[in-house]
């Protein structure tokens, strides 16, 4: 026979702290805490399967009904008092307690087993007929919110319209005959609204209440929790029953909660706060202001005394910093709750930290304490959370912390705006290459469209920059006026603005900011987190800026770095398109031949950074037509030419400017695409255009060559894009190998390189063994391999993807954690295959998804060596792929 | 020891004709017919095995020296003469034969083994000067071009130097005194040329011929012709050393080809060519005009009689028509060669039918013995082979079939044309399906982007339309002048051109067709090909004229009938846009409303001609942006409004039209996507707008209640595309379900319906074994699948898919024929976890690979139950599925 009923308290405890699953968290600390002698009101939880049954079979059966009065019979005895009871009733609270705590469950109903007979009984037994009636005033409010539905909001419409009649101002001033008054009035309200009178038999109202807390795990709110936070819907909740202890009996009774440690600060001092004469609920109404925990001391000593000893007991015990919940009834303490206690960022690494420290935990389960979400929330700045924030309208929040400014419409703008000393928020349909200047200076970017890993989104991440993206709220105004339009409201150039990018929000006007605090706890942790994990993290970076910060924040090496965003810079974009205008091969080489000096300094200055660490180098990817200017624009720029209001270059006539224009459109026009994210790009370029790859691995070879002179250990990784056949590699590699080969006789030095691919299209997943056979590295190129894998264009995405989730068609953004079952089973074929052909092929992550804790968990899991993700978020990467490893040890 | 030559005639046969592997398709079949005693001059061949030793030891080794001249000696013992001998030398030819016939190997050497002094040795013993320095001079200039690489045309210039210096004019006239002559400067040449003598040594002779041969294996030619069709590397090249028989002894000596039937028409009766006193070369290099064979008979009547007998043996024996090469000596008949015959695809059917009736084949060889490609030649028209093409410009064969037309460049200017009883070619830089209604009246279609399933290509297939597309060597004028211009040319509007959509040529001026030879033996051969076949063959039709069709040329079903296209019918458009241009769902539903019994007729009227069969219906597929007009369109035709050269609709005002264009502008920025192929589309469409998918649902299934209460049997199958997740699926199906039951319950009818989906991307792959469970049916959508696991655009692949194809990389197009390693790959993992699931789940394929035998023959290798194709392709799947099975089978 399954058993549903568990006792604890009064030296009859059934049931233990391990024993979550069946007892819920609440209820197995409460058996805890009475096997730790912890004074606990006696009670019992019915369990978790008792809920599961009760909502397979749609109500108690007659057995479980049979087996909970079981359990009151003994609570009677333990207690020596009897449920229905008219002369010493036994009251009890109900409270819901799952696995882990849960919004939308029912919350708690105390002091049920009262009536209109019961409570004069407890007026007497109690001489504190103020109290009694006091308590069936709570019940019934209580009981008529949560278990019938009826708005609590009505029962304290009468609560207030008794005070105003009486004229008084506290609750605690209520009479015996207000309270009545109260009570009564109460009572037609639920007649009004249910049609039926309160109940008045205890052991209905004590099923109603179960009954109200199993079906509340079918809640709307408690469903959409769990499938937010992917809790099974078969988990079910427990019920917990137990005797009331009234902290509302007077000067020497009271409630409160409290922390053993400051959950805030993380400070090692005890921090709560309590009221006098008052029951759970008033604490939390926030009707009364409760007072600070420590003097408490001063009022009740001997109960304070009492309650520092089992704070740390309970601490050690549960080697945590511990959330509890106490009633003292007239000067005796009881513990009604421990938890772990949920904590700040800051808190939960400073108490991570020092209980190392105080020899209370070891450094792993202090990595195991903080997490990825609160290192990310450390490191960049947020809004203060003591203002009231005016939020205009909701994006995606695509790269963390909170930003203040100026609004902006265009990159020229922000740049202008912030050599005159302001700070802008640059604002933008989309944003393309061409923005990152304004980007770069701005505090932060806001999009209209765009998902998660959009341009914007991709850069914003890449520059530790607040970004919010894909705002539909908003509208750009498509004159000239320098306006957008949220609803009613109309922004213009250079009104204040603050965005978050943790939460997507948009601000109107300045909010104050609190800046990142990076503290040595921090550190500490990371570098234990460093001590335990395999899995290698290292950064994207595309400048020595970046590869700088990475190296501040742990980063092992550089995992992608981009060469097209070199191509934007201002001094190289004309060439860049002379280039890609040529008609030859030979003009083309002539003008590679003039970026070369400039591609190999940046490499030179990246590989100096790094030295000693490895710097994978990805080869151009992005269509030659992201380089041009758009047709539009080439044919507005004409006609300005044509009525003088551009000026000509120097020394060059009308006609041939024209002609260079209207070629350049042509040459747009011929190099558009339908879908250019499937087009020329990536290795195609490589194979249709060799010299501009050629040119690239002289620059990469000709740096190494002269740091190695230099005495500078370099480690270049070359990785061709967009593999889809072994082929493409073969013969790009080919042309990389002959060419670094040719640049290292010339220079009289053999460094050492290695030439990888990025496994980005289902394509190269399926020929992995193939591929392994002719790369010395495979580097998931997870943005795009998601992208074709569903079919979905990263750009384009914000048409619906909100939607999807919304509707629970997907769990999470696809672009933001990677996609296990379709996505991550291609990944786990393409390890497959390539170790089948190379075993101890090298391999790693380095779309977007290498700095989110689910993905590199999963890269973890599927025997990846390394993530590469924005240098921003190396920390989190660096404590995740910790924990991944300290799990998989258990 | 392995055995490097095996001799065949003279009684010692050593091979036989299942050894075409080692001895080459023509050595094995010289050895088997000595085996049935048919004359066949002596000699041996050398196997493929031994060209493979020879490429890997990069010369004869020893071992195979001493073999050969072994066979030499065993070859000098059967014909009592020796080589080099100076009274009566061994003269040999030399040839190479491989598995398969294959252009780029070296072809014959002739009269080998003739030098200075036995040439005086063969002029005695036969008595015939002339003939002995005639076969010297042939010697000469054959082994210098094929062995010593000099080129043919030096001796050519010599030979008709010595015939103008002496005033004749035929070979055969030349003296004994004018041969010398020849023979004198012919050897100068060589000495010119190569700067050593003319060979001397018949042995050196030999072995040099040898080794051109196996050299001859890695022509460039001969690779490229194996990358091209798939042959292996290293099957290698026999050599066959055969002793010489001389037709150009005499008017009693003669050389001719022949087939067994007539290859051109299949007509069962002996047909070739000859020449008297003439070699081998002779009727091949078309100096004189060969006798058409019947005339043999009154010349020299026993050889003519032999050589029929001989005939009907072979026929008889290898049970197909056979290609033949004999040489007459002086009265007595041998054979060189014999293979099965090349035929036409005409000839091929009518060979296999009659065959059959014959009693000579049954009816399974007869199916394996046309090719899918001599199918897909029949059914369409064709360039009249006997007249000379101008090409002018080559694009992609998308779409088979010859067609002559006017050019026109605007699908209103292609129907006015028409409506004049003009025949056209419609050419455009790309068509969109706004051209269908052009295309449908042109003849064929040409364009300048797009590759092999661009819409042109797509619906020109469809449409049975002729269609050369992305030719990029044309340009079209951007200007008014309708004009385009290919390299110097300039073709204006109205000029004829005729495009070959089997080839891909563009040719100036009206060619004459011939037309499709759809004939009785097809039929038959179709018919006996559907006993065979195991995979079911459907078509892809979107209208009751496609359905018709695809019912005529056999399909068994429709298995892909895609909705979208008949939204852009004239009357529907404006619908449509204004449904998409709704801006509250109510809105829509209004004009979704006025497209109900539009589509509604027309399911009415496929599911009436296709009646007991099934018809797969998809749902909406494309992005709504595809039905709005474009931008600029839309400006301009403002532009014209403003400026009076529009006329407004009627009872409208300008501000109210500018109005509703201006918000049409709006929505088409608003709809606009980067990548629309990986965008807001399929299903995704069905998720944000239920209420279009809903309309589609009660279209089809009144349509199918108001049929069956005709007593007429519907088959429908309902299908979602672009399904990534199962929950896609779920929803739009569930939507499926209460929207059929509805319209039935309305109908007062039950019918029997499906609902499946397209399975085209990666994830649903890689997730069907939960697809599976919620779908009665699979179709693989191999386009898309081919665009997402490559990440190619199927529009803009042109740009670089050539040059993958002309380097190697890609074998072929993944277009139009599967990618079995890649995309194939991921179909196999879909199947299989499909089955998993559900093992009876019905499977096909429905991109326009289903027309493709070796995708076809891939289809049925992994178990799939269907191909869907374009309705003319219907028969080549037929066919191919036909093939399959009986291969497996074997």
């Amino acid at each position: 026979m399954v058993k549903y009923t568990y006792m604890f308290g009064a030296g009859q405890t059934e049931g233990k702290s391990d024993m979550k699953n069946l007892l819920g968290g609440k209820g197995a600390n409460l058996a805890e805490m009475a096997n730790l002698n912890i004074p606990v009101p006696p009670g019992f939880t019915i369990t978790t399967e008792a809920c599961t049954h009760y909502l397979a079979n749609k109500g108690l059966t007659d057995e479980m009904q049979t087996e909970i009065l079981a359990a009151v019979e003994k609570l009677e005895n333990a207690t020596g008092k009897k449920l229905g009871d008219n002369a010493d009733p036994l009251l009890v609270s109900v409270r819901s307690g799952a696995r882990i705590s849960m919004p939308g469950m029912m919350d708690t109903v105390l002091n049920l087993g009262l009536n209109d007979t019961s409570v004069e009984g407890l007026s007497s037994k109690t001489e504190n007929p103020r109290f009694a009636y006091d308590c069936y005033r709570r019940f019934i409010s209580m009981f008529s919110d949560v278990v019938l539905n009826i708005e609590f909001s009505k029962f304290e419409k009468a609560l207030e319209a008794q005070k105003k009649k009486s004229g008084i101002e506290s609750d605690t001033n209520l009479s015996v005959d207000d309270l009545k008054e109260i009570i009564a009035v109460s009572k037609k309200i639920v007649k009004d609204e249910k049609g039926f009178d309160f109940p008045q038999n205890p052991q209905e109202q004590l099923f109603m209440a179960i009954n109200a807390v199993f079906d509340s795990w079918n809640s709307q709110r408690a469903i959409t929790y769990r499938k937010i936070n992917n809790i099974p819907g078969d988990w079910g909740t427990a019920v917990n029953v137990q005797s009331m202890v009234y902290g509302n009996m007077g000067e020497m009774s009271g409630t409160g909660v409290a922390f053993t440690r400051n959950p805030s600060t993380g400070e090692n001092k005890f921090f709560g706060e309590y009221l006098i004469n008052a029951q759970g609920e008033d604490v939390v109404a926030g009707i009364r202001t409760p007072s600070e925990i420590s003097t408490l001391e001063a009022k009740i000593p001997d109960a304070y005394k009492q309650l520092i000893d089992i704070c740390q007991t309970l601490e050690k015990h549960f080697k945590d910093m511990q959330d509890i919940e106490f009633t003292i009834e007239e000067g005796c303490l009881y513990m009604l709750q421990t938890r772990s206690g949920k904590r700040t960022a800051k808190s939960a690494t400073t108490i991570a930290v020092e209980m190392v420290e105080e020899g209370l935990i070891d450094k792993k389960t202090a990595v195991m304490r903080v997490t990825p979400a609160q290192i990310d929330q450390l490191l960049h700045p947020m809004i203060d959370p003591k203002c009231e924030q005016k939020v205009i309208a909701k994006g995606l929040p695509a790269s963390p912390g909170a930003a203040v400014g100026k609004v902006v419409f265009t990159p020229e703008d922000a740049e202008e705006m912030v050599e005159k000393g302001e700070k802008v928020i640059l604002v933008r349909t989309e944003t393309s290459p061409e923005d990152i200047g304004g980007m770069y200076v701005a505090e932060g970017v806001l999009t209209v469209r765009g998902g998660m890993t959009s341009h914007a989104a991709v850069v914003g991440r890449g520059m530790g920059k607040p970004c919010v993206v894909g705002c539909g709220d908003i509208t750009i105004s498509e004159s000239e006026d320098k306006k957008f339009y949220v609803g009613d409201l109309t922004i213009s150039e250079h009104d204040y603005i603050t965005i978050d990018g943790s939460t997507g929000s948009v601000i109107l006007g300045q909010m104050p900011l609190i800046p990142p605090e990076i503290n040595e706890d921090i550190g500490m942790l990371l570098d234990w987190a460093d001590e335990f994990r395999t899995l290698g993290v290292r950064a994207n970076a595309d400048n020595p800026e970046d590869a700088i910060k990475a190296l501040e924040l742990g980063a092992e090496g550089i995992g992608l770095c981009r060469t097209e965003h070199m191509f934007f810079e201002d001094d190289r974009i004309p060439v860049v398109r002379s280039m890609i205008l040529s008609e030859t091969k030979a003009e083309r080489e002539k003008y590679l031949a003039e970026l070369l000096p400039m591609q190999r300094k940046d490499f030179t200055e990246i590989l100096r950074v790094m030295q000693g660490k490895p710097v994978t180098i990805r080869y151009l990817d992005p269509p030659l037509h992201e380089f041009l200017p758009k047709v539009f624009e080439l044919k507005s720029h004409l006609e300005d030419l044509k009525n003088g209001s551009a000026a000509l270059p120097q020394g060059i006539t009308l006609e041939e400017e024209t002609e260079r224009i209207e070629k350049m459109i042509d040459r747009v026009v011929n190099l558009h695409e339908l879908n250019p994210m499937l087009g020329h790009r990536g290795c195609r370029l490589g194979i249709t255009y060799p010299e501009i790859y050629n040119m690239q691995t002289r620059a990469i070879i000709e740096a190494a060559c002269s740091l190695h002179k230099e005495g500078i250990v370099v480690k270049p990784e070359l990785m061709i894009p967009l593999v889809g056949h072994v082929r493409e590699l073969e013969i790009t590699k080919k042309d990389v190998d002959e060419t670094a080969q040719k640049v290292m006789d010339e220079c009289g030095v053999q460094i050492e390189y290695t030439v990888g691919t990025m496994i980005e299209l289902p394509r190269a997943t399926m020929t992995a063994d193939q591929i392994a056979r002719k790369a010395d590295f495979f580097s998931f190129g997870t943005n795009d391999l998601t992208q074709t894998t569903f079919g979905f264009s990263r750009d384009d995405v914000a048409k619906f993807i909100p939607l999807y989730i919304e509707e629970g068609i997907l769990p999470v953004d696809p672009f933001v954690a990677i996609d296990q079952e379709g996505v991550g089973e291609l990944m786990k074929i393409g390890v497959k295959k390539g170790k089948s052909a190379k075993p101890d092929l090298k391999m790693g992550i380095c779309g977007e998804h290498g700095g989110e804790p689910s993905s590199i968990r999963f890269a973890y899991s599927i025997g990846l060596n390394y993530v590469s993700c924005s240098p921003y978020r190396v920390p989190i990467a660096r404590l995740t792929a910790a924990q991944a490893s300290i799990e998989n040890e258990k």
